[in-house]
């Protein structure tokens, strides 16, 4: 028989933690944490708290109800905080079990182990390829099959049992014109379902949505629509998108390159994801360079107020989150923001009332300021609703387990599967944080 | 000719400030404060600003349009802080300039002018009755009318000038059935109407809602349904709604009562406004108390926690304000606060993207202990557009200059009036903060 | 063991119908109609229509789960159509099965089984009291218990098992304040919480509310607070609401009684409604008159048009029907209405976009001949979130199905269930028409 | 002195007139009617009521305040229904007087008069190019200016006087990557922002959005990305878009030749606007027909539903219009609609409560059949927020006169006009049906 622990990701949208038993091994799929719990908690310094108490304030997964399990192996679906962001936290709890991701994910996951101030996490870590099987004990083999998300080597990964297969998509898209190349092996997922699929444990966030999500290819699109045909010669331009999303940042770098101005991208986290794409070769910073000490930082951006013409900088801060730079520029800090200046929002705002006041508070400073905004140049990285049908009819599981989501998005995928054919509580299962679906 | 100075509050909900000038004199109207602006400058402490910086964030009113103007008379509708609060800051600006208001209103703006520490306000200040007239000058005169709204003594204020009378409604419902008694005075509003209306200066907030806003009646019947009917034995009960709210304040006081328990008011802002009612023969605290100094709150509260169930606790903290009462217990602080605990919000969320993120962090808190909530036992204080329907039926005014709202709430109004026959432009004028409309 | 068949009402508002089996006998709970159904097939007139094809359309429940069951009695929880409507075309699957429903619903139930032109209802329809057990088999019991609900007479339907109570809350709202005088008899409920509840099916169509329905007190004191102080002399009044309303309609006839006006209800459901109402002493008509037929419409209303001042129109029409009294008054017909009339909603917009449409097309037809609209002087009449809880706690129920509601809706019943310790799958149960759960 | 009259669209979205009148002489632009208005009085059959009955009912624009003037010219923007469909009924009230635009809306303008029954229009019609200047007047010349919209051909009409030019944008986005190639005139505006525009008179039905609207290439690579990666080898797939929407079938043609299907347009309206299309060149129609009598749509929709791999049908009736062809099928007539078929909505739900109910009707039909769709592969035609900006920049104008909108899309416009520095009142004016601003 095949458990699912729910461990967590399935009251909200963060800490995602899933963990596959069969015949008493188990695979852990994901260790993230939950930000706007931690938003919450806004006098909380993560890491300093021990992880019972940061389990207590909901801020990473409760892991309780597998941690005497044995498990054979961690893998992350990619590399996205509320998917590897708990990893230095839990990973001490299953020592010596290795860790294993793509190339890229592996990386990211890394550098929490290293900022980790209080634990040391010991367990070995895999860069993995897609298509690579890796059998993880007698029973249980692993795989990642690629897909596409708003960060560089997303995948789905699959756990091979005697069973059949249980595939967790993670965070994903059917992206089939995404600028830097990547697709979606559909190839593989359609053999997967013709083998035999028990599980599918898909994410849940955008399943309410009647349509196909846009490409990434219609963000550059926007973008381009956008930046090359005002002719804004003398205007301060500032973009801002998402730190690790590589695919956006390399348009906005060409499209600074089109329009002869030198992109700056100014932040720790720009710096961080982007530094890490290039050693990968998933990224061109051809004309652009990243700036990421607080004293580089300060340099740039008054070299840039001073001839503004002539640079596109891109910016951490979409979301107003503080200690940003567009917040610290809305603030009045590092560069006299003003009329004179547009901002690109290539990015949505996350859709949580903490977030809704931060972007809020950022907007009213800008617009008190004279700046020109722009929003919504940017498409979600989240499969919708008729995405999900196609994978459902590409696998076409036995079982599915929702994933990634509140209770009403769970609840969203069961109709979508009831359409499909299934039913409630007997091959569909709405589950919550803590609790097993035993699969009969 | 009348000016009317749109000075401020033309543009939000909150620091509302108008001019009526006839013939080089003016009489100002309310001298309020912006909250929300001053939340969006979380690290700013109001009271060591000075004015112009305030200005500048969008806090207070900017006067400069009729600063060098001759001011006969400052005069408050009610005691509200986006009506009042601005005193300390702005009424320095008019030396010896004398200011009336309503007996429970001056006290209030006394309060605001006593707690102020970098100004001395020497205006003198006086306490008028409703219906009595005062000369302020060889051609104008003010009168306040009766009305009600959501603190005691709401008026109206009238300027009586020889082109006819300028009515400013200030904050207004038209509620017949308040339980402290306090009625509209239509026959004094049909009078004016009668003898001549030349302008009328309505609030706006409401008026998009296409129905008549209920009594305050209906909140006291809400609130004695829930609490009276489902003989919550052992729970302990926990209200909040606004400190300045003396008659849902009494309502719940009467509750504890029949309840066979004690009212205890906890919090700063609570004391201060019941401590002035009190005073006045405005509220009676039989059966109450009320706690302010940090000491005896967690006295009092310590006290409740071993005894819950002899007690009705009203607290300050229904947005979520930080350092408020109910706030600070959500955060585990002064009282236990849990499952045994029913937290009743006497209070809607004020519409702002920076409240609702205050009051979901509450509520999450709140729920993440168990605590039951019950929401909306509350009815609003102001005007919906068949109220200002009706009023402007009563007045029969023969110009409007539609005034504390936001720019789509301002056209709202308008749209009320042109299909009560005015034409925007000609008699119905959509206004902005520092501007003034000239009335032919 | 108990089987609650989830026959109908399970993914929609409208067509209630549900199934108690113990040992193998079963007592029908409903038989409703799905308007929107009925209206999205706009050219079927549902009388002519074959049963089999009505059910195709989604217009009555598809009993085909039960129809070979031994059934012992069909109750009604109220005289709603959405729960008795479908009775002429399902009632004859159960020849002589014996029809239960407190007076007002029979009286409705028969009046339905008339006025079909296809099917002869042969099935005994018994009156049935409040507090009353009716022994319907060896093993089951039958007992309806007070509640309240936006028609007279409402009850939940209780059938007793050896296994314990099955309670079936039909709509209902927890009013302690109704001016006809109808209380829930709490008491009752608290003893059947006591005795043991095996499994609660309540109704969740407004489970999402966070707060407590208001009493029918409210919406008298709307109603009142509106028409008795504006003192409208000379305008033409006009209210529309629920036919079957009679709490309604008697605070509306006393209110005309107040204003010295006289009530008129026009149409023929408020006559049909009132009129059995009047047989049972629900609602005193003094001072009031209601015509049915054609011709007397067309002369009460050329008579009130002639001197409106006179008259308190009540008409059908709220929700914007083809053909209602309103609807017909917007068209240009019966009345000329127009600058010189109000009309009051005494009743919200279904929100169903069929609905809104129509109500859309009445207002905008008012609006283009310039009546003067009053909307929301209205209450719900379904129990709110903490009303449910409430009845959870008196009821404390082994097993939960919610009922009556789309998907969304009885999974929002399930989330309060889990708060108050239920777990959805294991003892709270979200079914789909046509299924059937099995109480272990 | 340059007077706007506006006629007509300046308090909805429909019916647009507005006339541009110097020294006694006029310009008017566009005579649309309100298919909304239409829909409401559904039993109205339009052709044959009486002009001054259909300007009663609010279907067409009211011309008397500008039918007694020396009216010059005649000129329409583009050739949607809202633009020109009342020529028929208001162009005899101007005999002989020229109309103007270009040559695809002049041959649908013909159309319309073509079809009318009740009145003969014998104006002159002009075929007019794009850059072309005609003289009407001694003082008035008109010209047409490229711009994009979701129908071929659109303009904006300039009526150069005296004082300056009057531009009139008709509705439009600014498009830079149309698939049919066409470009707004972006080097013709500034040139007429350079020689001096002394009034703007946009449109503002989208100026609340705060981004650029994308361009038309977005949605091509939307239906793309759907159509072409999903290998629906065997389903029908049935396509439903605006019939006046050449670009979008244009792709849709092009995409079922990729998919190695035939295209099969069905619909009268369809077969109309393709017909004028391909005339002029503006659409290829290899690989696709288009059928139009009731006999071949039936005879081709059976060919069909027999072969269904083999086509792409493309359909009327995305907004669920009664009649249309989709909601013929979806009625169970023409084609036996089902769970074999794919229905790909390529159009958003106009936002007008009577077209949400017909289209909520048509879903649910849809999916009672098993019908899967897929909404809103689709991008609008107008432009949004930081569009308009950019042609304020461009145009620099002296005043403007927002048009095409509900009251608060024209305040929406004056909030942006505000921000560019002009004044409500003073040089942005909001105007209302049948009112006249006077440029001074």
């Amino acid at each position: 028989m095949i458990k699912i622990h729910t461990v967590s990701g399935y009251e909200e949208v963060g800490k995602n933690m899933t963990a596959v038993e069969y015949n008493g091994e188990v695979v852990i799929i994901d260790m993230g944490i939950r930000l706007d719990r931690v938003l919450i908690h806004e006098d909380v310094n993560i890491q300093q708290f021990p992880t019972k108490e940061l389990q207590r304030l909901g801020a990473i997964p409760d892991d309780s109800s597998i941690r005497n399990k044995k498990v054979v192996a961690i893998t992350f679906t990619h590399g996205h905080l509320d998917h590897i962001g708990a990893v230095a936290k839990l990973a001490p709890h299953y020592p010596d079990v290795p860790i294993y991701g793509t190339p890229y994910t592996i990386k990211l996951a890394k550098g929490e182990v290293k900022s980790e101030q209080y634990f040391e996490v010991k367990n070995p870590m895999y860069e993995t390829d897609y298509g690579e099987i890796v059998q993880v004990s007698e029973n249980l083999a692993i795989e990642f099959v690629r897909s596409t998300h708003s960060i560089p080597q997303a995948a789905m990964v699959v756990v091979h049992t005697p069973e059949g297969a249980v595939v967790h998509t993670g965070d994903f898209k059917f992206d089939n014109n995404n600028p830097l190349g990547e697709r979606p092996d559909y190839k593989r997922l359609k053999e997967l379902g013709q083998e035999g699929v028990k599980v599918l444990i898909p994410e849940s966030t955008r399943v309410a949505e009647p349509t196909k999500t846009p490409s990434e290819a219609v963000a550059q699109m926007l973008l381009e629509d956008f930046f090359l045909y005002e002719g804004m010669d003398e205007d301060g331009l500032i973009a801002t998108t998402f730190a690790s999303h590589i695919a956006r940042l390399q348009e906005l770098i060409r499209i600074a390159n089109k329009m002869g101005r030198q992109a700056v991208l100014v932040g720790r986290s720009l710096a961080k994801y982007t530094g890490i794409a290039k050693q990968l070769g998933l990224i061109k910073m051809k004309g652009a360079r990243a700036v990421r000490s607080p004293n580089a930082v300060r340099k740039v951006l008054k070299e840039v107020s001073g001839a503004r013409e002539n640079y596109l900088l891109i910016v951490t801060g979409h979301q107003g989150e503080p200690g940003a730079v567009l917040t610290r520029m809305a603030n009045g800090e590092l560069y006299d923001i003003g009329k004179r200046d547009t901002v690109v929002f290539s990015a949505g705002t996350i859709p949580n009332p903490l977030n809704r006041a931060q972007r809020y508070v950022l907007e009213t400073k800008l617009r008190m300021k004279g700046v020109r905004m722009i929003k919504d140049l940017h498409v979600s990285g989240h499969a919708s609703r008729e995405d999900h049908r196609y994978l459902v009819r590409m696998l076409n599981p036995e079982n599915i387990v929702p994933a990634h989501g509140e209770f009403r998005m769970l609840t969203h995928y069961a109709e979508l599967a009831e359409e499909e054919g299934y039913l409630i509580g007997r091959d569909v299962f709405v589950s919550r944080n803590g609790y097993t679906v035993e699969i009969g």
